[in-house]
C-alpha cells in the first residue's frame, strides 16, 4: 500500500500532528486523526465498499494499527455527516473501546445509533449544532453549516496553540438549497481572516469543471415524469438522501399520489429524518407499502432502494419479480441517482430487466434526475480564494482527484510546496504556520467477511481471484508409510475447470508412474511427493486445456 | 437463455427465414442467418467479451448450434466491417469447415485474414466494394457503403423472391466523415423506393438523443493538446480505429513529432491499414518504437493499445512501470477512446496510476477526445424516413438499446405490430411482405476458455463464482473399508477462507466424532458419509465465521 514508509519523529510540544488512515487514493472508509500534547482526535469513521479485485469482502476498514494501543489517549470521534462512508466503521472502532465519545450534528447522531443499535452498543455522544464550539481535551472545535447531499452536515475547525486547521467533511456549495442552509461562506470568510493553517478538502469533483447544479432542480423533472405516468411509479435513490426522497415526496403529494417506502435502510432512515424534522410529509402521504397495493395504480409512488443495481436490494428484486410488488407494462421507474464507478454493469442489467417488464425506465442517462453531492471546481476556487489557508492537504478522493484539487489551490496562489499530496497513513506536522510531512505509517486495508475482521488478507483475495478465473484441481493420494508405494489415488476433484471429472482419467496413470519414480529414486518425503503430483498434473492441465487452475496436491500415508 | 423457446415450422418455399444467433440482448458476438429454399447465408460471425459474472472466460461465441449440422448448406459468411464483435467467431466457424467462403470488403478480409493467419487458416475470399451486386447461391447480395468507426464498413441488401431486407451492420451518419465516404443514403433511397421489406438495424446508440458529431472534431483537440505538451506524447485507442490514428498521425506530423506504434494488435492493424491505403502517413513520420527512444521528448507521439485499462495492454503496463517506456512528469498521455460499460474502474486504475506519475491525463470525461461510431437516435430516424421499411427488426444491442429503437421506428409510422422485439435464437419468418416470429430456438452461451471451445458451463461458471467469494474447503477422511473406522485424517485444506488453517484444528474432532457416530449407526457408504462431513463442516463455517465457501468433502477407503 504506501509505497515508502519511514517513521515519524517523537511528536514535539506545540506542534499539531495530523494522519489520514482512510480516504486518500480511493473513494471511501474516510478517516483523520489529529494528535497534540499526547491526545487523539478522530474526524470521521467510514467503510469502503470492495471493488472487483476484492471478492467476497462485505466492507474495508480503515487501518486502526496506528492508534490501536493509543485508544485511551482518544478524547472524541468528529463525524462530519451520517453517509457509510464517514460512519460506517464506528462500530468497529467502539468494539475495541465501548465509550470513545462521538461528536456529530443531530441527524448523524441518530443514524449512526440506529447503526449501533444493530451492533448492541450504545455510545456517549455530545450533539453539536452549526456556530457551536466545544473543547474537547487540547483540541477547541468549532462546528460550521455545510450543504451536502444528506442535511446535517458540519465542517470542522480544530484549533490549538500550533494552530487553526479546517476540515470540510464532504461538501458542495448549492446556493439555493432545498432546506436554505448553505455553506456557511461567512464563517469560512471570519476564520480565513483568523488564518486558516491547514485546510483538509474534499476532492471527489476537484476534476469537475464549473460548478455542482441545484439540487432544486430536480422537482421539476420528478414532477414532470410523475404527472405523465400512466400507472405506479418506482423511484430508487440512496437511502441517506432526505432532499431527494423530500422532492420525490412534494412531487407525489403534487400529483395526488401517496408515496411508501420500500427497502430495509429506506424506511429506517426516513423514519429517523421524518422524526427529527428533516423530513416534511404532509399528513395521509404515506402509507405502508402493503396497503398501497390495493390503491389504483396512478395513486402511488415507491420510494426505493437499489439505485446502484445491488443484487439483494427492493429494484434488483423487482426486476428480477422477486418482490411482491412486480413492475410491468405502463409503471415508471425512475433512478434518481448517481451511477458510481463500478456498478454501471449492474445498475444497466436492472434498466434492462424492467425495461424488458414493460416499465418505462427514466435515469440521470436520459434526464436530469441527479445531482452530485460535491464541491466541482469553480465551487472549491471560492472556498480557496475566501480562505486562504497556508496550507492544504486534499483529502476524500483517488489520486487523480487530490491532484486536480491541489492544483486548484496552487491557481489561487498557493504555493506548490504548501499543497500536500498525502496518501493514507502519511504523516503530516503543523508546526508555526508550515505543514509537513514527516513520516509513513505503513496501514492497509482492513477487510470485514462474515463476522471476521482483519482476518481475510491480500493472500486470500489473491487465491480466490485465482480460484473465480481459474477453478482448483484437487489431487489425493495414500500411500504406504514404509513404502512409499500408492495404495489409493490418485483421486482427482475439480471445480470451474472442466463439464466433468473424467477428463482427468488420462493424467491419472501419469501421475501415478511420477509418483513410483520419485519413490525408486529415494523420494518419501510428503511434501516433495507433492511437488511431483503438483509438477505433474500443473503441466499436464497447462498443455491439454491451456489453463492454471489452482492446484491442490495432498498426499496421506495410511 | 431463452425465456420461451418453441420449435419453428418447416420453411415453406418461397418464404425467407432469419434468425439472430448472436447481438440481441448484449453488446457483441453479432451473427445473422438467413435461410433460403435450403441454403443458409450468414451475416457477421462475431465474439462477445465477458462481463464480471463469466470470469476466467476468454470469449464467448454465438452458439453455432442450429447450423452445426447444416455446414454444407452455407453459401457464404459476409462480414460488414473488420470490428472483433463482427469477425472474432469466424476462425471457430471456420474450423468446423473450412471453404465456408467470406465475402467482404478490402479492409475486412485483411482483417480477418490475418487473424485467421493465427490459426494457421487460409480462407476462401471474395473481396466486394460499395455499389457491387454478387447472387450467392439463392441471395442475391448488394453492399452498400457506410460510415463507422473502422474504414470500408458495407450494409448488405439481401435479395431473394420472398423480399428485400436491409442490414445496416454497425453504422453512423458522418456527415464530413474523415474520408469522404459517407453513409449511402442516395442507395437507401433507392432501396427505399424499390421497398424494404425487412429492416436490420444497429441500436447501439437508439437511446442516445440527437447526433453523434462529426470524427472530424477531434482532430484540433488533438492538435492542440499535442502543440502544448512539453514531453512525450502517448495517444491510447483502439487498434482498429483508423481514422483515429490518422488524425493523431496528423497532428503528431503537424507538430513536427514522429509517431511509434506501440502493441501487437496496433502495429499490425496499422501496416495493414497503411498497405491497403486506409493511412496514409506521410514519409519520415513513423519510426520504430526502439528507435524513438533515442529522439527529444518533445519529438515523439506514441500510439499504443491499452484505452480500456486491460491489464496486459501497452497503457496498463506503463502506468504500472512494467514497459520499456516510462511515464513521467511533464508527459502527456491521451485517451482517445471510449469507455466500455464495465471497464470504467480499470481505466480509472490506469489514470491514477499514470497521473500518480506525474503524467497529465487527458480523456473522454476532460477533454472531446472520442465520438461514438454508432448512429444516435436522430441518425436512426433519417433512416426510417428515407427507407419506410413494411418491418423493423432492431439488432445489436441491450434489450433497452433495441426497445429504443423499435420506439423511433414507430414514432416514424411504423405499427407497432410490425416492430419485432427479438432476442438471440427469434425465427422470424419473411412471406408476402410481413415478418413474424414463428419460433425460438433453445440457444446459450459458448465459451472459450484457454484451448477449450463449449466445455467450460453455465454450472462451472456458478463454481467459479462461489470460489472466487468465498474460497472452498477440503476436507479428506481415509477410512477403513471394512470397519468404517478413520484411519488419517480428517486433513483440512482451504484457500481464500482463513489466513491459515489451524483455524480449521477446532472443527476436526467434530468431524471425527459425526463420522464415528454415524459409522455406529451403520453407515459405510462413501457418498452418504462425505455427506455427514460436509454438513458438519459447513455448519460450523457458517456459525463461527458467517460464510459459506465451497466445501469438498473426500473420503477414501483403504
Amino acid at each position: 500500500m504506501p509505497t515508502n514508509v519511514f517513521s515519524p519523529p517523537a511528536l514535539e510540544p506545540g506542534t499539531l500532528r495530523v494522519f489520514p488512515l482512510g480516504g486518500l487514493g480511493e473513494v471511501g472508509r474516510n478517516m483523520t486523526v489529529f494528535e497534540y500534547e499526547g491526545k487523539l482526535l478522530v474526524v470521521d469513521c467510514g467503510v469502503l465498499f470492495p471493488e472487483e479485485h476484492q471478492p467476497g469482502v462485505d466492507l474495508i476498514l480503515p487501518d486502526f494499527e496506528p492508534i490501536r494501543h493509543r485508544l485511551d489517549d482518544i478524547v472524541g470521534v468528529v463525524l462530519t455527516h451520517g453517509h457509510e462512508d464517514h460512519i460506517g466503521a464506528v462500530p468497529y472502532l467502539l468494539k475495541l473501546k465501548r465509550d470513545i465519545p462521538l461528536i456529530g450534528s443531530g441527524l448523524t447522531l441518530a443514524l449512526i445509533e440506529a447503526k449501533l443499535k444493530e451492533h448492541r452498543i450504545r455510545p456517549f455522544t455530545l450533539t453539536v449544532t452549526e456556530g457551536q464550539r466545544e473543547q474537547v481535551g487540547p483540541f477547541d472545535l468549532e462546528f460550521i453549516a455545510v450543504n451536502h447531499s444528506i442535511p446535517d452536515a458540519l465542517a470542522v475547525a480544530v484549533r490549538t496553540p500550533a494552530g487553526l486547521v479546517l476540515a470540510t467533511g464532504d461538501f458542495k456549495m448549492d446556493q439555493l438549497p432545498l432546506d436554505g442552509r448553505i455553506t456557511d461562506l461567512r464563517a469560512f470568510s471570519r476564520l480565513g481572516e483568523e488564518g486558516v493553517d491547514l485546510f483538509l478538502v474534499d476532492s471527489t469533483n476537484a476534476d469537475v469543471p464549473g460548478f455542482t447544479p441545484t439540487e432544486r432542480g430536480i422537482g421539476p423533472v420528478l414532477d414532470q415524469v410523475i404527472s405523465k405516468s400512466p400507472r405506479r411509479v418506482i423511484v430508487a435513490s440512496f437511502s441517506s438522501h432526505v432532499h431527494r426522497v423530500q422532492q420525490v415526496v412534494d412531487a407525489a403529494a403534487a400529483n395526488g399520489r401517496r408515496v411508501a417506502f420500500l427497502g430495509r435502510s429506506m424506511v429506517r432512515n426516513m423514519t429517523i429524518a421524518e422524526n427529527l424534522g428533516y423530513l416534511n410529509v404532509p399528513d395521509g402521504v404515506l402509507i405502508d407499502y402493503k396497503k398501497a397495493q390495493d390503491l389504483p395504480d396512478d395513486r402511488i409512488v415507491y420510494m426505493s432502494t437499489g439505485s446502484q443495481g445491488e443484487p439483494m436490494a427492493v429494484l434488483s428484486r423487482m426486476a428480477n419479480l422477486e418482490h411482491a410488488i412486480e413492475p410491468g407494462e405502463g409503471d415508471t421507474v425512475i433512478l434518481a441517482s448517481s451511477q458510481i464507478p463500478g456498478n454501471e454493469n449492474a445498475i444497466y442489467r436492472v434498466i434492462d430487466g424492467l425495461t424488458k417488464l414493460g416499465a418505462n425506465v427514466v435515469h440521470k442517462g436520459n434526464a436530469k434526475v441527479h445531482v452530485s453531492g460535491h464541491a466541482a471546481a469553480g465551487e472549491l476556487l471560492y472556498c480557496y480564494n475566501i480562505l486562504r489557508p497556508r496550507n492544504v492537504l486534499p483529502v476524500h478522493g483517488e489520486y487523480r482527484h487530490l491532484m486536480a484539487n491541489a492544483k486548484l489551490a496552487q491557481d489561487t496562489g498557493i504555493p506548490a510546496e504548501r499543497t500536500i499530496l498525502a496518501e493514507n497513513g502519511t504523516v503530516v506536522d503543523l508546526k508555526n504556520g508550515v505543514a509537513e510531512v514527516v513520516g509513513q505509517l505503513d496501514i492497509g486495508f482492513v477487510y470485514v467477511d462474515g463476522s471476521t475482521v482483519g482476518e481475510i488478507t491480500d493472500a486470500d483475495l489473491k487465491d480466490r481471484r485465482i480460484l473465480g478465473e481459474e477453478g482448483f484441481i484437487s489431487v489425493i493420494v495414500v500411500v504406504d508409510g514404509k513404502t512409499g508405494r500408492v495404495v489409493s489415488g490418485p483421486d482427482i476433484h475439480a471445480r470451474g475447470v472442466a463439464e466433468d471429472d473424467s477428463v482427468f482419467e488420462g493424467v491419472k496413470p501419469k501421475i501415478a508412474a511420477a509418483l513410483a519414480e520419485a519413490v525408486q529414486s529415494g523420494t518419501r518425503d510428503n511434501h516433495a511427493l507433492s511437488q511431483v503430483v503438483r509438477r505433474t498434473i500443473g503441466r499436464w492441465v497447462n498443455q491439454s486445456l491451456r489453463r492454471r487452475p489452482m492446484i491442490v496436491p495432498v498426499v496421506i500415508e495410511a
